[in-house]
């Protein structure tokens, strides 16, 4: 009944909610049993893109299976 | 003259935004004279909810009666 | 090759993704070569304002000329 | 719906987890709907005290009621 | 025997030992068994105010009562 | 001979040092060559459990395989 | 209406609060629309100087014109 | 009347409250007035010893003598 | 398109450049689209190494497949 | 030429200056070569003294003996 | 005689030590009176340059004039 | 078997890693049994020395004499 976490970065061309969103369904795709996340650092990539992708790097906590 | 800070954690279905809202409404209900708010913690809850919930932990400041 | 760093407090009566926006804009109208941009502190200023303000600091980064 | 935090000491003569639980049990004494705490220092009074108190900061989340 | 900690902010024209004392003063007229306290932050207001207000944001610590 | 971290949360209904040791156990029983542990955040779970929850985030050190 | 924010480092011989006090008087004589300050670090100079120097690292938050 | 701080990591081959007893007997052998300790790291070391190490490291105060 | 990351600790005889370039070599070895690392922490093992070892912790950042 | 650093606590009934003044009278009694200090920590004892006690930890650094 | 710290973030194919001396060598470049830099962070940026970029974000103090 | 830290500062002309180096010598000079170090802040002074000095404060660890 251990927790894992581990950290992505999620982005998006709009705004940090779907930066955020774009993680979590990272995870819920590929993991089971996800529990929360945290926001670790949120931050804006402005050259080398075409526009603006907004970044929100978090921790995702999921259940390890026995 | 002397300020406060107290600590909530505002929670919405649908955005950060929102939760910090949430937690701004709930201040100015109850207090008077509310100031600022510094956000300190932005999660969200996955497991244990019927979607996802947002959350915002903020620290509020008011202004004490004399 | 150098970049360097300033830090600048974007302001919205609307939301935080507008804060960060209104600095994204103030830098990139007054500086070439804006990389990118880290977010540092997210508040609200309740008092003292219309409405609600919402306050993003962030640090941008940008290249210098040689 | 919003949750509040507090900052409480244990203290117990005996261990860091009594000195924990000291905690919690007057939260839930006098608070309804204690949902979660976190640690936060550890310390150890050693003058002033016949033995030694362990001393457990916590924050305590509970919701509000509405 | 459980300590609790509140966040005040103390404010003075005059000096940072002022605004803290200012706390201290606000904290002892309405709370017994007032342990300690720790400075958090130092700041200066300076628009928005006749001159300058010094600010000392602190977690002052008392005893509960049984 | 590249060290890996890893993010673990142990659970036990008794005690921290369970929680650390139930993270260990789970650690030491899929990887080899574990190391060390860090201990990152203490907490507890009141809510929504039986009685409490003592949880210990802790990061896990091992020796990767070359 | 941007805020900037600038690092300087006030000195005295007597004080922290002349310190800063040095640190403002500066901002104020260079810069318009001065708002507040954060007090980031304190130190003291002993060897280098004929007496002792006091320092404070100071954050100033202004206005940009548009 | 000057208090000095010294950093120990107090070991233990059963529990975190055993390696900080260890830290504070070593303390108190060898100093006169120690005040307090303040928990500052947690960890365990599990390759390179027989079975698990606990260890905790400290900060000590006590008063220096005039 | 989301990133992930990892923590490695790199380890070399010879200097901190090394023990970060020996956890980059690893990184790209065995991970397709390695972005960039920050440097979390360093440190030097003394004793139960032949000489001294250099150990670098970072955090490697690459972007996971679809 | 290596400088070492140690930690003190100087305490004054007056003011936070005179707290760090004490730390630096201390250090400069017993040790030669005295660079600067650094201050880590401001608090007040308010139970357990006559009237109110001023601490400031402090950092000192100085040069060692070759 | 109030000092200013400015972040740049040198960058360099070699190492990090290049890195800062390219950032102290463009402060020093175009600044009078540079006195001190601190390391804030350290980082390899491995995607999008043709082999390994070393950079090295750091605050470089300098001496205003009157 | 308690392990004790303290705090030097390594300089050298040349490098950090020489700085680093610096300060284990003068470590494993005076005291038996030291373990290891943990860089804690890098930095390099640039006025009142006759080129650049790099500067690497450590905490070093050594296990205590019973």
């Amino acid at each position: 009944m251990v927790f894992k976490k581990i950290t992505l970065i999620g982005r998006s061309p709009d705004s940090f909610d779907d930066a955020v969103d774009d993680a979590i369904d990272r995870a819920t795709d590929t993991l089971d049993r996800v529990k929360w996340l945290e926001v670790e650092e949120l931050g804006v990539e402005i050259a080398g893109v075409e526009n603006r992708e907004y970044q929100a790097e978090v921790e995702v906590a999921f259940e390890l299976e026995e």
